[in-house]
């Protein structure tokens, strides 16, 4: 690699060592992230920072890490989980036409990186997009971790697959400076396609008891033999040219932007008692979002139709771009838009965005300021059966330290929390239902990242039910029945489940006798009655929990929310239950 | 699809509808679940259920789900999430040179469906694999459900997709039922590689108002339409021929395979106080379980010389599948495997079997009997950063219903708990660590499914610690100092995650003042304290968590767990600080 990061960085790129995040700079993903000394050397080189930093490589104190974080500032997206890179290169690159940048983006995979799938999702979209200021290079050097690769020094493998995927594959020796710098030109040249320069490459080259040879992936050199590869690597220098590496870079051309704003959006307009969807209700802020904020974009996955972000496609459809059944490109091409400005909405079904869980991961590693929306969360969704229904994704979200996580119940909440998940700086997740549910806040309502709603009240209640989405409205029947049998119980909204609000939900356990049930459409591991326990535990109180504990089934909603456990009925019975009862220690 | 499953059923697959799961009976997977009701309708034609069942399609009453679930017999994985079922039928193809079995796999995918990434990885594992028993065919009808599909009717961008990725590509018009025999025959008689038959069809062909038509996705028609659609239906018929179709339906030969069973696996043999990585451990039982079950087989993904799988494959070479790094063909491969009743560790690094998130959802909705196992979990990896360090794995598989989780902390447990979770029927997941941990059960320790165990206890303990994997240590580091202080507590290893030993830490917690501490090389979400702050919740105690609860980064394991605050200082400082107050209400 030293040879392509050489060429890349001190002949082809346009950056600013001293503003690495200059808008109009070309860009450098290293998606085999585990080479990441050699990105840290070439910044240094570039004068980024004191090489003498070098050598505090994997210490804890200090961010040249084990694999790339955005910690530095040259870093756009975290690798190290293959196949992620190029996915976030195409969403560098799709901004670059937002923003009407002529910056290049620039991608090194591993040749055993590309037998994942996601490669080839990026692949897809990246032809179809037409994506010609999109240079990939592919560091084909023969040896995986654990072995030969799959494909190994076949260049023909790679270059039929390449070519096959819409892309201009341009074969050379990776260790040919003159051949690199040829295929980047070639690159620059080349219009309606992006380009794959399949590099063949040695590992190890140059020093004869690793080049070529396996066993040596992620492993160091004992101080003897670093001695001899030193000095069998001198013996190979071109001695007495002394060139001062950042003369040689090419700063980008320093261009006036003014900072993107965003103006104030509409607030929602829904009569109380409407019947609205909350996916709905997404589907029209997103349109509204479009027209406020030059900065907004959103991603699809062949579902608009059903989360209705084609409101979106309608008023700003060259913000919008279309994955097909792809989602982890989607979410990967999110984290690079991201990365360069854009505030990226990527949606489909939540359960679909579990097939990106690992990118997801990797945008909160890297702290990427995407937002997702994933809508028919949860049994609720009837018919379509199990597949079809999210039951693990507030707990894949919430893991994330650095998420935050919504879930409105009504239009109005949903308008004001994808609002409010918009203006806020990191990643975010809103869970959307598939029913229509009725409008239960005032247009003017106000909701808080970190907030919940005290839906029923009275100094008398004997018990806190807390619900979320569709079971709010579950929990407002059940307050009927038990108000009803003379039971009042205190009813929350708990809009906000990442971070959820402490003081308030402590306020109302002591306020209801210690009382506290939560009901959920999700399975009870890591949703809302978890996140309720951890809030409340430290003040002695527990929680008694109603989620989905089997898997569903096809079925009506209204059939399975009672099937599951989780309605009107269920609630009531937990209360009574609980107030017939004394909490035992 | 009509034409294709009608040639399918009553011409080219040899099945039992009375015995779906004759091992030597093609197989059938319908990767575009969506599809559902033509499979079902199939089946009934065939003889294995009752016509009038069809009526029942998606009643909470029937097992004929929005999309197929191994409920129904002949079902072998559920499908809906697309991109997994051809996953699933590598799976199957590889069982039948398992079992020396020449029963051929036929999967059936939708076109929009090959946009996602898991499809390529199949692809290329299939090509490598050389699985010549396997055929699928693509059901390229133009329409995806939002929209035309990525390449519409360009048959050639499918053509040289799949001849790129080395399989026998043949496009035929998927309306000719001679030109679909003929394909299937080509692809039988097809050696060295597998078959991708792409067909060419109109969606919703032979009614008028349907017939390429967009906007008909999973909608169904009103009466009136329904009634003009089987008029027009009816016309197209050939009318005079009577057959009845189970008639047609070849057998597979009826043949003695003996029941395949399971020898003694030697114990354990290593010593108290011994330094050894459970990873290592659980190679060492691998290579004991390869030669103690012919149903075990082991996939990997490029990282068999760091989880110790290699050790399966020094001795099991023909039973080990190499994916290459792809972990979602890995986790589908071994669900399909699973389906055809071989015993599948798929194993990789914990933070990597994320990538394959949405297909061990869809083993849990599937109920596949997988066995996952995750090494290098948590900040205790070290050097190589947040990227490399799975902190959410136990959230991931704890939130699914019927999964097991289990979690050793040394070789015994290790050895010992894989070989409960290959005995048991379902799905489970070990998590396993990098670093060396002392041996602290003797080799004859005996574990349970839902057990725990009591490392240190005295009827003055003040607090009970619970910690799993590494934590155990520092757990009983921060034992040995308390004690020294004059601070007696109690220390639990809970190595079964999922499920929990209610009554055992319920007791726990009733002994030691109601104190309960958890400490974990995880996020605080869906892992080991939800767990046990769910346990104990309804016996009225609550936990103190220690997990981790910021985005980690590279450094010393012993400096991670300080800075993370997960190890025996922080531990100390919790059971001091909580054993000073007294609990409040």
């Amino acid at each position: 690699m030293a040879e392509i990061t050489a060429a890349l960085f001190f002949a082809e790129m346009r950056f600013d060592p001293e503003n690495p995040q200059n808008p109009d700079a070309d860009r450098f993903i290293l998606s085999k992230g585990h080479a990441a000394p050699i990105l840290y050397a070439a910044w240094a080189e570039a004068g980024a920072f004191d090489r003498a930093e070098l050598l505090k490589l994997r210490e804890i104190g200090s961010d040249l890490e084990g694999h790339p974080t955005p910690r530095l500032p040259f870093v756009d997206v975290a690798t190290g989980s293959l196949g992620q890179g190029v996915c976030a290169a195409i969403g560098c690159a799709l901004n670059a036409r937002r923003i009407s940048s002529d910056y290049r983006t620039y991608v090194l995979l591993g040749d055993g990186e590309t037998a994942e799938g996601s490669v080839w999702e990026a692949a897809n979209v990246g032809s179809l997009d037409k994506l010609d200021n999109l240079c990939a290079i592919t560091d084909v050097n023969r040896l995986g971790q654990s072995q030969a690769t799959m494909w190994q020094h076949d260049m023909a493998q790679f270059e039929r697959r390449w070519t096959a995927f819409g892309w201009r594959a341009i074969v050379i020796d990776g260790h040919d400076i003159a051949a690199i710098l040829d295929a980047f030109d070639e690159a620059r040249k080349t219009k309606g396609q992006p380009t794959m320069i399949l590099a063949r490459t040695e590992k190890g080259k140059g020093v004869s008891f690793t080049e070529g040879k396996d066993g040596w992936h992620g492993k160091a050199m004992k101080k003897d033999e670093l001695e001899k590869a030193v000095a069998e690597l001198e013996q190979q220098f071109v001695h007495g040219v002394n060139v001062n590496a950042p003369d040689l870079i090419r700063k980008p051309e320093s261009r006036q932007r003014p900072a993107e704003t965003m103006k104030p959006v509409p607030p929602p307009s829904y009569k109380i008692g409407d019947q609205v969807a909350t996916r709905e209700a997404f589907g029209d802020v997103l349109a509204k979002l479009a027209q406020a904020d030059p900065r907004i974009v959103a991603l699809d996955a062949d579902v608009k139709n059903s989360t209705y972000s084609d409101r979106f496609e309608k008023v700003a459809p060259e913000r919008f771009y279309e994955n097909f059944i792809a989602e982890q490109v989607m979410v990967g091409s999110a984290m690079g838009l991201a990365a360069r400005g854009a505030i990226p909405w990527p949606s489909t079904f939540a359960c679909f965005l579990y097939r990106a869980a690992d990118f997801i991961r990797m945008a909160a590693v890297g702290g990427n300021n995407i937002k997702l929306d994933g809508t028919h969360a949860g049994v609720s969704i009837g018919e379509d059966g199990p597949s079809q229904m999210a039951l693990e994704d507030l707990a894949m979200c919430g893991a994330e330290p650095n998420f935050t996580v919504l879930y409105p119940c009504d239009a109005v909440s949903a308008e004001r929390l994808v609002v409010l998940a918009h203006q806020l700086k990191g990643p975010s997740y809103i869970r959307i239902s598939r029913p229509k549910t009725p409008v239960i806040y005032p247009n003017d309502e106000t909701f808080a990242i970190g907030g919940l709603k005290v839906l029923r009240e009275s100094a008398q209640d004997e018990a806190t039910v807390i619900g979320a989405g569709v079971t709010v409205f579950e929990a407002l029947k059940a307050y009927d029945q038990l108000k009803a049998a003379g039971t009042p119980i205190r009813v929350i909204d708990l809009y906000s489940v990442a971070p959820v609000d402490v003081k308030g939900l402590v306020a109302a356990a002591r306020a209801t006798k210690g009382r506290v049930i939560t009901v959920e459409d999700h399975y009870a591991t890591g949703g809302v009655g978890d996140a309720v326990a951890e809030a409340i535990a430290d003040a002695g109180f527990t929680v008694h929990r109603l989620a989905v504990s089997e898997i569903p089934r096809s079925g009506k909603p209204e059939e399975l929310l009672e099937r599951f456990g989780i309605s009107a009925s269920h609630i009531v019975s937990a209360v009574t239950s609980m107030v017939g009862t004394t909490a035992v220690r």
